[in-house]
């Protein structure tokens, strides 16, 4: 069976390492022999053992009738959305390890595989390495899900860690996770919450049946969190981990959001360090399940690939009943009407204004910079108005996890 | 499609709720409708819903055409195995719950599975709710797997939580557990650890390719844990777990074994308390990968057996390329051959000769009950030979887990 790969960048030389290295293992796991048809990349790689299959145009793959399986590590929305289509109305069971891709088109070439028979498969986009996507869409399919929330995002975790542990301040800690390489030189879509948002929108479009566009998710990254904030956690017991939730609510809708959150230091998630991510997912019938590991990397997310690769090959003439449907309009509540608890940080108030205009919040620590408090469980719009209303200054807000 | 199921104990009783209970959302999550059919038991359940459904003659379900799908859930090898490979040959998918089953003739079953195109699913056999089959055979499909190693009962970790935590003892930690019905009346099976190595012989059998059984299975349970080997892991910081392990050896044989094993304590698998299970996958290409959730109970099983239904609903023309081969002899190491390093707490002996037998050792204490000491990574059979010689009589030997 021969497999073409869109894309030479990490992951996708990854994959290219782990279908010719691991070629024997294969045959021994599934029974399937994979074989490499094509390499697509505009840029040169002189030296790389892959070189005679390399081509610069994606018509050498498009028109190989024999290579049934396409490889998209290409990153980004557009080409990659334009040749995948190609790939998928041409009647080839496409793989990509690209969340940009299935967050933003994820609904549409569900579709366009459907109507055209073939498989969309895209475990390696969430969480790396890990099983994820299988898991809950197959396994997990008798459950009513009512949320899943993860550590998705390696980079942010490493940073976090670094702060925790370390007492690193944010911004050293990213100059590290820079020099180490997990963090790119412009590391905004990681450090403000972008990828995980992506990767929480692919997850909620699942678990709930309806594509979730990252445009409307409430999404805060970590790069307003000091050493403070990662003290007076620690105060009340607690880490700070950046979490992407969904959840089922009450009224019908579901919440999506990505924030830094307050995790118990004895939980499963608190012990998840360094750049491994991980997903918490909570089902009627099997209560909590985790699942744990390299979020990003190499080989890593090249495993997730191959894996659906070889899913492709072994049963390769069936479609898998997979996936999700259009978007519904007025499914993702409000963030402002969104329950949650928050540990809070604010100037020019005290305890009186604060309890006159939000009865129910704990006092921690009076100081004279800084007034510390909790908050009870509240709709979040209902919480920043009381401390509108008694003219605090909010320096940080920072959700509770339960 | 139509569903029966046999046996109408635990697990099948939560099947029957959950296929009932969530129709709606199995028919959102995956477009497939189930409906039971039959429920086979001998036992008499005059007052329950599904009263009307109930036969007690296997024929009803074997000669049912209309029943595509049954739900193995009696436990036992006979007359499960009899029933089950009735059902396969009648070209009926067959999903069980049922370890030992699987254990004892998962091959023979596969085999017949494979011979008449239907599929025999069991990733409830294995940790419960927790998605552990699929994810290896499927989303691991790529690498190659160097260990598998769980946490794979929950009545066992039950009791080593509360010993650890609560130092509790061995014999009030069992009797808590049957009293909250997490433990049987007869224990054996989980206590002397029978229960964890049917798991881990089904996780070998599924990563290495050839069928390994429990007969040959070096299998230490908990029964002979004091509170002093809890004190003595805790002063060099680690938790005593009872770990089953599966390892892929330098010389292409495999080591299978459970006992309880000393589990750093920052590790995530220390973590991991009460009835929870865990499983923790080395692929060469993704790493480590940590799955954890409720490894037993009614409705976390029945989740994973009813994922298998929806499985073989969903794609029901189609036979999953899946399994693995007749058993090899040889494949499994000698227990003795296996090196490992361990905690002794031994009497009858002093420093100096433990050095003189056994070089490499550290020793930890020395009081008049007992030495304790740390001995060196050793193949098993040297390690306990050395002490023999050295006429120390051993009180205790765990084996470090790294």
């Amino acid at each position: 069976m021969k497999v073409a790969i869109m894309g030479f960048g990490v992951v996708g030389s990854g994959v290219a390492e782990v279908l010719t290295n691991n070629a024997a293992v294969i045959k021994e796991n599934s029974d399937v022999s994979l074989e490499l048809s094509h390499i697509l990349d505009i840029r040169d790689f002189p030296d790389n053992p892959f070189s005679s299959y390399m081509t610069k145009d994606f018509n050498d793959i498009l028109h190989d009738d024999d290579t049934a399986i396409v490889v998209e590590t290409m990153g980004g929305t557009e080409p990659a959305f334009t040749f995948v289509s190609a790939c998928l109305r041409a009647g080839k069971h496409v793989v990509t390890s690209n969340k940009e891709l299935v967050a933003n088109k994820g609904y549409d070439l569900l579709e366009i595989a459907r109507a055209h028979n073939v498989n969309f498969l895209f475990e390696a986009a969430v969480g790396g390495g890990i099983p994820i996507i299988r898991p809950i869409s197959r396994c997990l399919a008798g459950n009513r899900i009512s949320r899943i929330a993860g550590i998705l995002n390696g980079t942010t975790n490493f940073i976090l860690t670094k702060m925790i542990v370390e007492q690193m301040s944010f911004a050293d800690a990213l100059r590290l996770a820079q020099e180490k390489g997990y963090a790119e030189k412009d590391p905004t879509a990681d450090v403000e919450g972008i990828d995980a948002c992506r990767k929480i929108c692919i997850l909620a479009s699942l678990a709930f049946g309806c594509h979730v566009y990252p445009q409307g998710v409430f999404t805060e990254g970590i790069t307003k969190l000091t050493l403070d904030d990662v003290a007076n956690a620690e105060s009340i017991g607690r880490v700070i981990k950046l979490i992407a939730q969904t959840t089922r609510l009450d009224n019908g809708k579901i919440s999506v959001l990505v924030s830094p959150a307050l995790v118990k230091k004895e939980s499963l998630l608190a012990g998840v360090s360094g750049v491994f991510n991980a997903c918490l997912v909570t089902g009627d019938a099997v209560g909590d399940v985790l699942m744990v590991g390299q979020g990003a990397g190499k080989e890593a997310t090249a495993s997730a690939v191959v894996g659906d690769v070889i899913d492709c090959a072994a049963n390769h003439e069936t479609r898998k009943v997979f996936g999700w449907g259009d978007t519904k309009d007025g499914l993702v509540e409000d963030i402002a009407a969104v329950p949650a608890a928050f540990l809070i940080r604010a100037a020019d108030v005290d305890c009186a204004a604060v309890a006159r205009a939000l009865p129910g919040c704990t006092f921690l620590a009076d100081t004279a910079d800084a007034l510390l408090f909790t908050t009870p469980t509240l709709p979040q719009g209902e919480i920043l108005t009381a401390l509108q209303n008694a003219k605090a200054t909010v320096l940080s807000a920072i959700r509770f996890f339960d």
